[in-house]
């Protein structure tokens, strides 16, 4: 069957000789030391494309956010917890990398100032928190022309469409799309449906995996990637 | 020694008849249905509360926020994501409790809207997030009148200060606070220090808790506050 099938590639260690750089994970933005902005992310897809990339031979370095996930002790793991540490080891490794996939829920916005000391409650009133724009990672590792990069897109709505106008915006090779509206799969989820966008002579194709174990889609994934880079 | 002197008085089961309400772990506030807005808390001294209270007796309730931990079946747990979620099931469990510890980090602020669909980057510019005041808890239930009512103040600076001010305005019998400042204790660390404030015949006393693991901490606590009742 399919499983066995993969198994066998998988023993053949494909990859050997690729270096894989993998980020996963939420980023977490302090707004002072108590509080702070987060995106929802378990990491247990970036874990399981980093474990599948190891397993079919690759090098691989994970760069990951605040989760509670081991990582196989051949990969390099670095823990970070904000966009800003995430995008620095990023920029670290991005050494003679062969893919880059970013797999993260990375905050857009992180609070313009990080109080110091815990914010107290002054009265009854609002707050307003003001926020600014985090780097784009994936924008930059596209533009540095030096890897096959794989992006992930977290929608609920119009998934198809937004999948690909990031796509085209970030300059990325692949965009694997998931709709995290659906219960039964994404977030903390152990399942996951993805349907992976990526150009064929200029026209948009599109493959879906799953529904299925996150750890059997990165599987997939890691299968499939080569095949169209 | 001290240990087993806890244990002997545990196995005693002193809380026998007692109707335990414990709050843990963080709220999270959702900004979208991928962004939110939290305060850092593990749970732990939250869990470690209940279960000191359970194995001395008590029938414990603890509504607890999205954290990676078990609690015993003797215990009834209740899983919320927001602070009007734990409001709502605090009220409705507040029925002949004896003792209400508020060991949640409550977030004191949630958004204004939470937008139903993921908000979309639309430019280069900044965003400003309008927040409105949570319910408060604590203060809800020691306006009951009918539990003695234990809350926690994770503080960075003027602890004691702060400490007394929050017994005060709320109107409860005891303050734990911690100073989360510090990387040794605290948040995700298994060990904690805690300064109990608690008023004798209208004068402030305090007693200091630890440093020490947040389970022996929780039963120095559960054999403590009787007492101080």
């Amino acid at each position: 069957d399919l499983l066995n099938r993969i198994d066998d590639h998988f023993n053949d260690k494909p990859l050997q000789g690729q270096r894989w750089l993998i980020t996963a994970g939420p980023t977490v933005e302090p707004i002072d030391p108590v509080r702070y902005l987060a995106n929802r992310s378990s990491g247990k897809m970036g874990f399981a494309i980093a474990e599948a990339a190891a397993k079919a031979g690759a090098e691989v370095v994970l760069v990951t956010g605040p989760v509670n996930l081991l990582a196989s002790s051949a990969i390099k793991r670095i823990d970070v917890q904000t966009a800003q540490q995430m995008f620095e080891a990023v920029k670290s490794e991005f050494k003679s990398i062969d893919t880059f996939v970013a797999c993260a829920a990375v905050s857009d916005y992180r609070p313009t100032e990080a109080a110091p000391q815990k914010l107290k409650k002054q009265s009854d009133n609002g707050l307003t928190i003001e926020l600014m724009q985090n780097p784009d990672i994936l924008k930059w590792a596209a533009e540095q022309n030096a890897a096959f990069c794989v992006g992930f897109a977290a929608e609920t709505n119009n998934i198809e469409e937004y999948a690909e106008a990031k796509m085209t915006k970030k300059g990325i090779n692949v965009i694997c799309a998931n709709d995290v509206s659906r219960k039964d799969i994404g977030f903390s989820s152990d399942n996951n449906e993805v349907s992976v966008y990526y150009k064929n002579n200029g026209a948009m194709q599109v493959e879906r995996l799953g529904p299925a174990l996150k750890t059997v889609i990165a599987q997939q994934l890691v299968s499939f990637l080569p095949g169209i880079k």
